[in-house]
């Protein structure tokens, strides 16, 4: 039976992913703003709260006061602070103000003339019950003194202007009774991540090529060299493809030929040798001390390692031998290999997750073992490896049951797949995920998708991590635009999202590929390789520019504030945010054309940027030092491709001689 | 743990009201279409079915299949019949199609040159399994003919293409191994109520004001004589207000005054007093036999009663003594009356639905046993009066306790009031709304808010009863307008809606208010009247042709369908409807304006009925009887505001010399 303690309406909570079915997606330090539709019948005075608390130590709940925001409508609005790195869960919780419904109806009643004896004697035993259950003593003793006002009150009229005493009210309104209080439940569920899921800038190397020897792998101790170059770029997140030892069966030799020569290193994909699976470290990188001393290396220099989750098993993984039963089997109990008629991938043996006899649960709890192994060894961030290829719920459970202790861990999902299924594995926990950035390159298209990234209700569970390059992905505008397009698909990168990643080789505008296709040639998945990385024509100054200013300007930190603006010319790409405190504004102008200068005028939002028509305003290009003073909405941009993007602060110019302190002295 | 064996994403599932928190509405002998994304990882072939089954009868799940609609985002469709008033639960089932799927790739790698040997032992024990688990014996001795036909193959080719053999794939088909299947749990739900609840012409009528003598009440067995009046105009709902006695304390006179005469009957919203309440009949009116009698005529002429469930006490019902708790009290134990300072209104004691002591419970049973008790007296429709007065909660409760055995009963809840409100008495199961129309008289707000009514999410779930007047409600254009303005808003009510009303009174045009307000003169909510039903000018020859052409026009029996065309005059309101199986089509233009004739072009939607460009049409219009030929789109009218709705029935004019059998004889 329904309950006539609970007789409030609480509906159209927002946000919410598919009716609080998943968690939304916040981080440390945000207001977590919520609407709701909050009504009950009749007449009385609403009062409406939003709950916070986090969902596994069971904490008290905290309450902050929403308001209403349209009354014909109903409508009410709350927001909270997030202060910690957890799963919180948020309700409402909605009850009459019996007070002040009562003050309200009787003060009315009073005016119109009638006889208020009977309500003054309900409104003492409200007051009364309030008395009662109230904690704090000093509130009480107040109370109490005002009984006795009313005591010795003696008229009608002078015992309601008691009641409307104003510290009283102030009183009753911390300590309301809540005879019908109405909780929305189940309650929603907000996923509070660390910063960094929202801001950071990856730098992808394979540490093997990290050295200056062609015919050995480089190693950790030779990888540390490379982080202070790396730091100095201002990255953040060094991310490593798979560090494990590499099969022999069917080893890959280079450009991802059938065959390897016997000093071939094969690719870091292929997972698992003697020398061990997922818990081990590749010989030739060093030891698992070294890979530590690395990871520490770069904690001390304030990056973070994210290391690569890749579920594949080369015919020599430990697994093979020890857990047969969770692999694919054909009829005469030979193990299968991955294939793809008429191809065969005879270097990988595809794991079965749904593997008979409860053989299953064995294989998720070793795939979590293995996120746990590294969690131990100080990684915090997974890059996981076509995660779309294993089952969704196995995703929900494994990141659950990780970030359940360690909510700080996170994971990047890399599924270049199907729009549902990069959702889905979004909405079910993946911190992060791949997009399909790398292939938006004109100004429509790239409009059309990142306004569905940062407004549509994906932008409430999904964060995109933009790779201008991956190893598996040179595309076709850096192969064919050269360093003009390296320029302006790395400024793309850094500011349309929030957090971003090169793959290295970027900085050096590398971008020869295997004829008509997205592979680099002679791709460093199936061989060692020696860089030069001071090599002219490198980007290294530029990606330090712009990592500078991503870092001072509070507004790049954030992805969901991006909008677009207009200019008049279809390849400058002209769009801003504005920082949460609506101090800090960006705008950014993109010439997407790596071959032609581009002009054209832009139409500087001022309303939304929170500027008067007719202000003066300066616009401070961040890249070069240039400085523009504007009054109007329109600028023409005339953008050179060689040097393809600006940055604008949007500065105010409100110096008035009133401003300083001397013209009123 | 997340289980590995149901691997599948099943969401965004269309239709649901707040994520499946709320059944949707349909009605008996609709199709319900449902649409989902639907996926699980790898490249499988995948199968989803649709299921249905009445929710408290425990029965079995009946399967409809669904069809990949969009394979890029996943997007799957399917319906099926609901052939019963009940209510149902539906949800969505999705497994992967093993054999297909072997059978693709193994014909696959066939092709490719590979070696299919070990593949084909997979195939044959597929099939065994499937035969196992087959309840068809003939089925079954069909598929030992396969075996016996693949162990007499002798090359793997040969038995590949007895693999392939159509009958055993469609007799797979039928009898799937489904190892993986997912269900979306929890299943959503559909109230499928009967056809009238979407379909139907309802008239109001004070029974006591059915007679020829003004000083006394007319009864029953008098109202009966009234019917063939009220069914040859074409209605087939009669709807009573109260029809109880009435209470004498602070008794209402006529047009309202505070006192009434010794020989006013006073107002039918006070109900009760020493003769009975909620479950007793007015004594004036007659009997509860009477009223039986009443009822089975109107039965007989294949009418209903709807009862008004109006939940006013007066100070003199029966619940006053019998049960105090169920009232608010004064600290001094009396009972308080209705108020709304400075207006009082002592006819009334309004119940506490909250009542302490658990004293709720009881009242709640007993509003459920009025509605119970008049269900056995053959009422199966309630008109509930001022519902979003009483709690939410209290609804959903009464609703669905009644309902679960009795889903023919139909409520309509008389709330006037805002519109979160509104939508949730409609989600929590009220089968009808009264509806803003009665204040939509121009072009844009007609449009807007049936839009709104018709193709919102809320549409899923709130059916508007439209009415142009109702006892409370005189509304200005009816006062100001006159006959063209009953003309127009009739049309209006019985065509942008599928169910809809008038109240007695309507069909004479009767539009004389108290002065600067919605009310009738002299209204019979307050004292006996005498109507001339036939008086000159009454509406009652146009109110029985236009229920005539809802009859029999399929179109008119829907309200989701409507949509609104182009006119260039915004005095001409321009809109149709096309029947579910599009045979049945229909343009109505209306004339807003009750003053002037309105001439201007419409613009026929030739793509949304079904028409191509150049085909030859007619346009009949059913009221006058007149037709129109045309092949084009344009169209210029101008209508006369005495007559100031035409309804087109749009028929292709597709004879041509090949349509008759003599042409090829």
């Amino acid at each position: 039976m329904m309950n006539a303690d609970r007789p409030f309406y609480i509906g159209n909570v927002q946000p919410a992913v598919d009716g609080g079915k998943y968690p939304i997606k916040r981080e440390v330090g945000d207001r977590l703003k919520v609407t709701a539709t909050v009504f009950r019948d009749g007449h009385g005075r609403t009062r409406a709260f939003l709950k916070l608390r986090k969902k596994y130590l069971g904490g008290d709940w905290t309450e902050s006061e929403m308001r209403c925001t349209n009354d014909g409508l109903s409508e009410w609005a709350g927001s909270v602070l997030l202060p910690d790195n957890a799963l919180y869960e948020y309700t409402i919780a909605a009850f009459t103000d019996l007070y002040q419904t009562w003050l309200q109806d009787t003060t009315k009643k009073s005016k119109a003339g009638g006889d208020i004896a009977s309500e003054l004697i309900e409104g003492l035993a409200l007051l009364k019950r309030t008395r009662d259950k109230m904690p704090t003593e000093g509130d009480k003793v107040f109370l109490n003194y005002i009984f006795s006002r009313l005591e010795q009150a003696r008229t009608n009229d002078e015992k309601l202007h008691i009641h409307g005493d104003g510290e009283l009210i102030q009183i009753v309104a911390r300590n309301p009774l809540r005879d019908d209080q109405t909780l929305l439940e189940p309650p929603l569920e907000v996923m509070v991540d660390r910063v960094k899921a929202r801001f950071a800038a990856w730098y992808e190397f394979f540490p093997r090529s990290q050295g200056h020897d062609p015919n050995r792998s480089a190693t950790f101790r030779e990888c540390i060299q490379r982080l202070p170059e790396i730091k100095g770029m201002g990255f953040d997140v060094v991310y490593l493809p798979p560090i494990h030892p590499i099969g022999f069966t069917a080893r890959k030799g280079p450009n991802n030929s059938l065959h390897a020569g016997p000093n071939d290193p094969g690719c870091p994909y292929a997972i698992g040798n003697h020398q061990g699976g997922h818990m081990a470290v590749e010989p030739g990188l060093g030891t698992l001390d070294d890979f530590r001393a690395f990871e520490r290396a770069c904690r001390e220099m304030d990056m973070e390692v994210a290391l690569d989750f890749a579920i594949n098993c080369s015919p020599d993984h430990p697994y093979v031998a020890q857990h047969p039963e969770w692999f694919f089997k054909r009829p005469d109990g030979t193990i299968k290999y991955a294939e793809n008629p008429p191809k065969k991938y005879e270097d990988i043996y595809p794991l079965n997750f749904n593997a008979p006899d409860g053989a299953w649960r064995q294989l998720w709890e070793e795939m979590r073992n293995i996120i746990l192994f590294w969690a131990h060894m100080g990684v915090r961030i997974f890059r996981v490896d076509n995660p779309h290829t294993k089952p969704v719920p196995f995703w929900q459970w494994l990141i659950q049951s990780v970030q359940k202790e360690n909510p700080d861990i996170l994971f990047l999902s890399e599924a270049f797949t199907r729009p549902p299924m990069m959702q889905a594995l979004a909405k079910v926990g993946f911190t992060q995920s791949y997009t399909y950035f790398t292939w938006r390159n004109f100004k429509h298209e790239i409009q059309e998708y990142f306004t569905e990234l940062t407004q549509s209700p994906a932008s409430e569970y999904m964060r995109g991590n933009l790779f201008p390059n991956t190893p598996d992905i040179l595309p076709r505008i850096l192969q064919e635009g050269g360093r003009p397009a390296f320029l302006s698909r790395f400024v793309l990168a850094a500011t349309l999202g929030s957090v971003y990643g090169i793959y290295s080789g970027y900085e050096l505008a590398e971008n020869v590929a295997v004829p008509g296709k997205e592979e680099y040639l002679h791709s460093e998945k199936y061989q060692f390789k020696v860089w030069d990385w001071s090599r002219p024509g490198n980007l290294k100054e530029y990606i330090q520019r712009v990592n500078w200013i991503r870092r001072e300007n509070p507004a790049l930190h954030h992805a969901r504030t991006l909008r677009f603006h207009k200019c008049n010319n279809e390849s400058i790409l002209f769009y801003g945010k504005v920082s949460p405190d609506r101090r800090n504004i960006i705008l950014i102008v993109v010439n997407l054309d790596p071959f032609h200068n581009q002009g054209g005028d832009i139409q500087i939002p001022l309303e939304d940027i929170g500027l008067r028509p007719g202000e003066h305003f300066e616009l401070h290009e961040l890249i070069t030092g240039n400085r523009f003073l504007l009054q109007d909405s329109h600028f023409y941009v005339n953008i050179e491709f060689h040097n393809p993007a600006w940055i604008f602060r949007v500065e105010r110019w409100d110096q008035r001689e009133q401003t300083f302190d001397t013209f009123s002295m």
